[in-house]
């Protein structure tokens, strides 16, 4: 299993061999392929084995091994991030002050928590989302 | 042009009447519409009229007329929420750190500037934004 890439300027070639498949084994993980490389390269785009190469080339060992919890407990963010974009947020919270940083909260958080521990879709999940928006719109 | 909804609470009912009249003369002008009400109540995927009635119930004159160039310099910061959501940068920058902070305003930047100068669409910009954001990751 010798890496044979374009690294001729890396003058231990062997501790770039052992570093590379130490890096390899997090990334092809169960864990790793289920929770992040999967999904990940889904949304990018791009092939699994494109995506294994990016992370470990660009991040280290400590990186790579913090990276799946940390990876866990940023999801309800990211999704919270998520929904402020594809609930137009935007402009009905921050521009027009139509919807109230705490209505936004309710609602966000109330959605985020449906996918993360009901297991719904995110889509279904937003769209239910969508309707108590519009009815606190309508009040 | 009498308003008769149900808003036998408010007391002098000609005051309310001559308000919503001028709330509704500005929303329902023409850069308005075309700037406002048509795209934010197709992205809320609700009628024009029910957008304009939760915008004169929810804002005040000043507000309303603050709005819109509000909402005109809002467009860029906005936008670059959205692509921030799109590209998920949320995991590749904040989470993952595969991306710099720098490396990710660079192409916001530029794939927004397409949108707001050089009149590309939102989809289009952002697929060529993808690429640079692949280019940036396979460097």
């Amino acid at each position: 299993m010798k890496d044979t890439g374009k690294t001729g300027d890396i003058s231990s070639m062997d501790e770039y061999d052992v570093l590379r498949i130490m890096k390899m084994r997090i990334v092809e993980s169960y864990r790793w392929k289920l929770d992040i490389v999967k999904p990940i390269s889904k949304e990018l785009e791009i092939s699994e084995e494109q995506l294994e190469e990016i992370l470990i080339k660009r991040l280290d060992m400590a990186s790579l091994e913090a990276l799946h919890p940390r990876y866990e407990s940023s999801q309800h963010y990211c999704i919270k991030e998520k929904l402020h974009s594809d609930l137009r947020l935007c402009w009905l919270c921050d521009v027009m002050n139509i919807l109230s940083k705490e209505e936004a909260e309710t609602i966000k958080n109330k959605i985020a928590s449906e996918i993360l521990t009901k297991g719904k879709s995110y889509q279904e999940a937003m769209e239910d989302g969508r309707k108590d928006l519009l009815e606190y719109l309508m009040r």
